[in-house]
């Protein structure tokens, strides 16, 4: 089978083993949730047959938690995720190329027809199927939207595509269709991301499959961008939210791409309960830890892919700011570091311009003492107590800087807090794509 | 005369007269004003043989009055220039190339070796030619350093061209010699800045010229990069802290190019006493009101010159959020738009696309109703309580797109206050001059 990227590139070849891998290129292979299905298909919204329409059905309904943007403007379909109030959630359906944002009573108008439409559909898949069918109702559905701010939402053309997407439902998942609405969702990214984590609750198998867009407009607060994660174990909403918050604190909102923020962010957690294991009591059961773990692993792999892929990205960035008073003092000089264009372009140029980090040090607005700073590029050690490290050798360094995965660490010696943020260079291709994102 | 700038190019076509003149390529004529003297040369650190140090000597000393960078972390001359408590001062020497930050002991220790030369040389001066010769203090001299961070600072270069840039000093100065001071204290920048009024207090005219240097680092807070202002006026250095604490907010703490901040960033006001009139007791002083005015308009020139010779900048971008419950409301929303890599990329591509503006909106964390919200780019409504103006035509607004200056109008109406901000966008040639800034 070939699968294509928005690029053209073929895909199929970079399916890889279970096993964990670091290259961001390649993917592990999501198979089957049960409880999940998924179809795909175009409904033309960029003109160019691109599957762009991507649902998520959940025969018997899935325990979820959502997080949503920080910013004070969101969009129609974040508006109407907050409405519903439904304990069990049969469908997310995700469309790209329109945020359906500053769309106004149109944008939500559309979404409440595309909703009639989807539980008309829905219903009769049930009554069809299912031993105990299930009327699904508005509330049973969720949207995300991802794409330009403030054009007319294309409701006709989505709506004349809901049978075809709901007749293209299977029961039994695969590599191929995880791969497919991981691409459904993109917009300027060039890789789709996906990622799966297998653990144990008791003696239950438990799987966790994610998938995500990115690409731009990335400096999350609480949630960014479009991340969709899905279990077969049997957790409350209430656990699911607790575990989502803790642990999108050091992945999703530990990336920063330009230090822009979402209109449309949303991270959503499904649990699906097919996989028969005890009853999880709260977020500190010791049955969890092993799941817990295993949730960060798939937001950190997630993150980082999109990170990784980010507009104009020719290097990955990893700063670690370490032995601070707090970690909000951590997380301030790293992200200082990460969203400042001078360091940025410098690391794109290649070029050890350490003094542009002593810079978005000092803007940070973090009270230090800088006979204490210490300052590394990898392991090597540029500045060591507040001083030019004797052996410092700016060969060496440039040589350090052709590398894809560049790695800052910061010791500010005053305490014992740390955070780690990751990000990408700043490269003319990042311009190009966004002087003309449009047309 | 021939003027070159940096790149070569011949300024001294650009001499305007003094009307006012709003093309940032066109100069005013500073002159000469009574008490400040001014001379350059070249210490050869750009191995180029450009002017790149410049001193300024008040031969009956100056008031004065500093603000100078927020970061955590500054340079070594502005330690030196906050220890010096000297009620008047009688040099400020200005070298480019090197920042002396993080140079620790030794860039302290150079600009004391430094200091002490240039006293012994002036002192001479002062010895010969005044008929009430001074000696001039450690004390009596200050610094301004602008280039790259942590390099060791070029002491013995520099202490080499003390006694020609002292022996150099004329009593009379033109405009020539401001325009060499401008370009002598240049880094990436491309064009000098300078700007002057001319105004009264009481029957005597006094003059205030000013000149600066931006290009990148530069999101001023307090004050930024390094601008210099002068006057013949007789202000105590207490009114003269008050009068530009109270006009940078409005003018150098208004404009941003990339939402870096400078660690060198240094505004001193000189006020040489030398135009007879009344005493002046306090800021309110009627008799100042026409001054403070100018002193406005000569900070603001040239706050908007540094924006609009910006790394890489082809477009000037002004905008103004009104009606917003309070100042700094307004200003976070103005800096929000303003510091968008999004919003800025989208204008050097010519991209009407004024969803990036709201997002920018979204994203400044500002609680608003934005069913009240309009945005207009130029007179060109977009946005009209909220909804996308129905007179609303894109072919009109991409034309209005090419325009060198970009106007963007933000109405939020739930008050009464406004604030501007000045910027400029995001080119690929930012990239390119930042990339590579210290080959």
């Amino acid at each position: 089978m070939i699968i294509l990227n928005t690029m053209g590139i073929n895909l199929s070849n970079f399916f890889t083993s279970k096993t964990k891998n670091k290259k961001m290129k390649e993917f592990q292979d999501l198979d089957h949730i049960d409880g999940v299905s998924i179809s795909t298909v175009s409904a033309n919204l960029y003109n160019n047959n691109r599957d762009d329409l991507v649902m998520f059905y959940f025969r018997d309904g899935a325990n979820y938690a959502s997080v949503y943007t920080q910013s004070k403007i969101i969009s129609e379909n974040i508006r109407w995720n907050l409405k519903q109030k439904a304990k069990k959630i049969f469908s997310l359906v995700v469309n790209t190329r329109n945020a359906n944002c500053f769309t106004g009573k149109q944008g939500y108008k559309s979404l409440e027809k595309i909703a009639e439409l989807i539980s008309v559909q829905l219903s009769e898949k049930q009554k069809k199927d299912e031993d105990h069918p299930k009327k699904i109702k508005l509330k049973d559905i969720i949207f995300g939207c991802t794409g330009t701010i403030g054009e007319v939402f294309p409701d006709e053309k989505i709506k004349n595509k809901i049978p075809e997407l709901v007749s293209r439902i299977k029961y039994t998942q695969n590599k191929y269709i995880w791969m497919k609405a991981a691409l459904g969702i993109m917009t300027t990214d060039t890789l789709p991301k996906m990622a799966m984590e297998e653990c144990k609750i008791g003696n239950s198998k438990i799987k966790i499959f994610g998938i995500a867009k990115g690409s731009g407009m990335i400096q999350p607060n609480m949630a960014t961008t479009l991340g969709y994660i899905f279990t077969d174990a049997d957790i409350s909403n209430d656990i699911l939210k607790k575990l989502l918050k803790k642990n999108l604190i050091t992945t999703f909102n530990a990336i920063s791409c330009d230090s822009d923020t979402s209109t449309n962010d949303m991270l959503t957690f499904f649990s699906t309960g097919k996989a028969k294991h005890s009853k999880i009591d709260n977020i500190n059961d010791d049955k969890i830890k092993e799941f817990d773990l295993s949730l960060n692993r798939v937001l950190l792999n997630l993150a980082k892919r999109i990170v990784a892929d980010g507009e104009g990205a020719s290097k990955f960035i990893t700063i670690n700011v370490r032995n601070c008073k707090n970690e909000n003092d951590a997380k301030k000089i790293a992200f200082s570091i990460a969203n400042s264009p001078l360091v940025k372009t410098a690391i794109a140029g290649e070029d050890p311009n350490w003094g542009r980090i002593i810079m978005a040090i000092g803007k940070a607005g973090v009270t230090l003492n800088f006979d204490q700073l210490s300052i590394k590029f990898g392991s090597i050690s540029i500045i060591q107590n507040g001083k030019v490290n004797i052996n410092y050798n700016e060969n060496e360094t440039s040589e350090y800087m052709k590398n894809d995965n560049i790695e800052i660490n910061v010791d500010i010696s005053n305490g014992l807090k740390s955070f780690t943020v990751y990000t990408m260079d700043l490269t003319k291709k990042y311009i190009e794509i966004n002087a003309d994102y449009r047309s």
